[in-house]
């Protein structure tokens, strides 16, 4: 069995807990946190700690914090030449401290505590200075998903732009559909299947392919009736960008 | 068993063409094409013309053609008084000729050709101008999808204007995500999993709840390296725009 330790008690945290619950190739030893309460119904109350200088050496330790939080948070490890990693798909590896051995083990998804999530869809980004760590990432990784990659810093600094944009970006353009569902009494319901196809389209259509629309047929009429019914600045702006975007990539083809 | 008629090849004829095969409640009497060669796999030669004049009266004549042709085809049909809708979400029901009943049966989902589609799951969005004509409308419907709407014409433009956000918007940033990944040596199947997982969780979530990210949480750090990563002016365009109305949503709630 593997040993490894969580620090932190957020969403990351709580959705590894559980998955490596699942599985009996990792034993979870510890788990840090500054709010233990989050933690009750999850983990054995013997595990849970909030003081650095308890935390055993174990096989991995994974820092589930917020960016901001992780290099303050690894500075306080008082253990030496741990492996420590980060989850964060925008911070630097260098940001843990130099005492330990440092790596990264980054879940890409987009998780809500009260939403679950089957893991084992989940790709896990991994990033480690030895070849002997990466290995140790790799089958905690494996342990709890079927797809794991090796990601260097650069790329993952852009698989988290690339993220944002398709996902939550996305979730922002859903929500201003709510809003204009609400606006004229219909049911964002109406909405959903759209939504599924839309996203199952692209698992066996590039996006190209699957693009439609008035943008992407150049009906200037539609447009700008699509326009004038929109009555909020800020709903006009990203209409009239988004449109403009999908007109050049129409030119560039 | 109910008779239906339909004016055109396209992505939507064909998809229609394809619903009413499986079902027992709909007789294709007819299908007008110019372009009859787009239907000689979906249906038999007999039932395809080209000649306005052969169109036979039937229950309902369904013209699904693009937008800018409605009009003009609806105005070629040489019948009168008969039940006659098109299948657009944008176009107003008045632009069907008056010397025939008129109404709309907008099925609100995105087409591709190449893409099959489960037809019970689309919602079908219906009007009409008399309680008859609607029976009739709701009767097709309902022999293929499971849901149905009765939507006003002004309703149905909110509801394009939505859906173009929520698929046709949302497809572009997919796009963006997948040109970041080839400008950095990823394949675009890491982002699968997370378009499949934003998609589902505003199934049980509303948007707002399901919104996470940067700019949700006010990461001025990320946002900052974020657009220092993108180099392509486009891109950051549309960064800067959808944080500054994610940050903007968040201020009002």
């Amino acid at each position: 069995m593997i040993q490894v330790s969580i620090i932190g008690s957020g969403n990351v945290a709580q959705h590894l807990i559980q998955a490596f619950a699942k599985t009996t190739e990792i034993e979870l030893v510890q788990v840090f946190s500054r709010k233990p309460e989050l933690l009750f119904s999850l983990v054995p109350n013997h595990k849970i700690i909030s003081d650095y200088n308890l935390l055993k050496a174990v096989d991995l330790i994974i820092i589930a914090v917020s960016d901001d939080a992780i290099a303050i948070v690894s500075a306080q490890i008082t253990l030496k030449n741990q492996l420590v990693v980060h989850t964060s798909g925008s911070v630097s590896m260098d940001a843990l401290n130099s005492k330990n051995r440092h790596g990264v083990f980054y879940p890409l998804q987009t998780f809500s505590v009260s939403k679950e999530i089957d893991f084992k869809l989940i790709p896990i980004c991994l990033e480690a200075t030895t070849r002997k760590d990466y290995q140790i990432l790799e089958k905690v990784a494996k342990s709890i998903s079927d797809v794991t990659y090796n990601i260097n810093s650069e790329q993952r600094k852009a698989l988290h732009v690339a993220a944002v944009f398709v996902s939550n970006f996305v979730n922002h353009l859903y929500q201003i559909g709510n809003e204009l569902c609400l606006e004229n009494d219909l049911s964002f319901d109406i909405l959903k299947p759209l939504i599924t196809e839309t996203a199952n389209k692209i698992q066996t259509l590039s996006p190209t392919q699957a693009q439609t629309g008035p943008a992407k047929r150049n009906d200037t009429q539609t447009i700008k009736a699509h326009l004038s019914f929109l009555t909020n600045d800020n709903q006009k702006e990203i209409y009239k960008l988004l449109t403009k975007s999908i007109l050049d990539n129409g030119k560039k083809l």
